[in-house]
């Protein structure tokens, strides 16, 4: 391994900040790896959220350089039946739970094999491993070894993934009206819609244009903007978002405080 | 470039830390220079506040290498009409929106040029820019490139800055007194004034005296203090702090739950 | 120093994250070795709370590799009498303030000297030092200089620990219950008691049997469980903890809203 060779590890998980959780699995690595590059993703997943965790990765993990390793942990099923794998995608390394949190990304990037991990491997053989955190037992020194070259058959044994979360983008009633969910709010209070961004491209919607979006119960006027400020300050806009897809904003506001909806929940925007 | 020669970038946002836009940030900049170090001063502005964040990095830049690469974005206008830039300053170079929130620590360090970010350069032709998230798509990318070594002439064209953003020091009134502003209330509730330290180098202000300080239709006493510790605990203070200004505090307490104060409150203290 | 030989400086604190003074010791670090690797273990302690800072820093300290330096501020005397030191333990260094806070993590490895930073050595002589944050005016800088190989006697006078803070287990009383005291509330809101884990060895306790655990003035079942899964969603459980302690928890959900506890409350388990 040369001096510029330099693998990346990224960690997204529900541990928010406050607890050492996050600080040990990286200790864990840098212990095996002391040349890692770990970067986070996020800590900032709703706890058990494996749903929004994985938004997230597929969003994120295309960002990275190839053969970076991405280790999830949101695990509420830790020390239980749930399986510890390693997913080899085409670009990617993937380490977690197998409980759907790696899948849509995975899955998006190519799969190519999974491995349960072998905690009877000589990587683990001997080593505590505790009940209740696998991030730091299992899930980091799994991917500290990987960043070293160890190939991911020496760790774990070919498996298949039982679970996985599936993306469902919008759809296009009779009556022609986009019926969308709202995937995710961020914390700008921008309403993240499953309506991918290429029905532009594809001439389904246009910019400049106002639409009817019905959300909680009202009826909103919204022009599809390249920008928030094509509105005033406080007016609702759609806008093809760094997601690849559209949302519902509110020129330097919070369009979710202001339309109070949750993720789930259906908009309708009227073509 | 030798094994020991390490690029700083410093990253500066709004973004928070729940969503994945400062790791896809890392990622990008990592793709582009494997060897980057890249450096958190906060995601924690309050969103679209461009004072706050250039206050921020007027307090934060001067500790960094030489020649780091300091990125903010705090971008309101992203995907209007505001250019994105970078400034070349004496010691370091500020990557961001032309919206002021550079200006107050590069104006401080000594601009040497200025240079709008150029999307029809090498660099960025036939690379999809977002909409929204310029930090992704344009300045962390401008940043890595940077680092690299790539000359900020190759990456924009020599332009020059239109918006500023000031920072007021607190003035003497004909009655002798010290009319300041709230200019940053820090997590500990230490509410920093825009008070120079040198007042007291000057002989203005003296250790040990006790001030009267007018805070919100409050008269309070307040000892000019080397540490929190010279008053007894809930009691209020006034010491010279890590920006080099002067901050009304209270021992082991939160001063601006106790006065209940806002950034750009004035406050006076009677000399 | 050779190419790969890294210096990792880990970094707790109370400082939050919205601030820039993380930010800055990080830069003052970079500034002295470029090459050392920075790793926050958290800098959500609750405002000067030695008490939860050494007991994370204990929690912490072991993950990290050989010969790394803990740096540890929180600080509520800073800039009085207490004293800026340096511990060195059987396998680690330890910086931060004389109040207590070093001290459960570095006697649990084994201490072997304390030396008293001496502002007036060559690596401080002519430098400024702010009043209010010896973070980055002292903590950081000593920690950059250790990285860098200097010996703690260049830079301290030899000294001693004025301040301890301990860590007392739970004890069993003559009706044979275990008396316990809450140590620590994650952000799961898992309650983590002062009971060791080798209860479980020494056939104290037994995993699969239920306990009467009196808490907040109720009396629950809680099975000792190997994981969150073996008692239903929303149920109560006691299970072995990743700090070698046994937590109070709930599948799927926060036992500290559940029983409205708080660190130092008094839980007992009936054996």
């Amino acid at each position: 391994m040369g001096c510029f060779r330099v693998a990346v590890i990224t960690l997204l998980t529900d541990f928010g900040s406050d607890d050492p959780y996050v600080g040990c699995m990286k200790g864990v690595i840098l212990s095996i790896n002391p040349n890692a590059r770990i970067i986070d993703i996020t800590h900032g997943v709703p706890k058990h959220n494996i749903y929004i965790a994985g938004f997230i990765l597929r969003t994120a993990y295309r960002y990275f350089p190839k053969d970076s390793i991405h280790v999830v942990v949101v695990d509420p099923g830790v020390g239980g039946s749930r399986k510890p794998i390693i997913i080899k995608s085409k670009n990617y390394y993937f380490i977690g739970p197998d409980n759907g949190v790696l899948t849509l990304a995975a899955s998006d990037d190519g799969i190519e094999s999974v491995y349960e991990i072998n905690l009877k491997s000589k990587y683990f053989a001997g080593k505590e491993i505790s009940y209740t955190f696998h991030g730091r037992d299992i899930f980091a020194p799994a991917a500290a070894y990987l960043s070293l070259g160890v190939d991911p058959s020496e760790l774990g044994i070919k498996s298949n993934i039982t679970k996985a979360i599936e993306f469902e983008e919008s759809r296009i009633d009779k009556s022609g009206r986009i019926r969308s969910k709202v995937v995710y709010v961020d914390s700008f209070g921008n309403i993240v819609l499953n309506v991918p961004a290429r029905y532009i491209r594809d001439g389904l919607m246009e910019f400049g244009r106002y639409y009817n979006v019905y959300v909680s119960n009202k009826v909103v006027k919204a022009r599809l903007s390249r920008s928030y400020e094509e509105v005033g300050i406080g007016e609702p806009l759609l806008i093809p978002d760094s997601f690849n897809l559209i949302e519902l904003a509110v020129n330097r506001g919070s369009a979710s405080s202001k339309f109070k909806v949750s993720i789930g929940d259906e908009i309708i925007i009227e073509l």
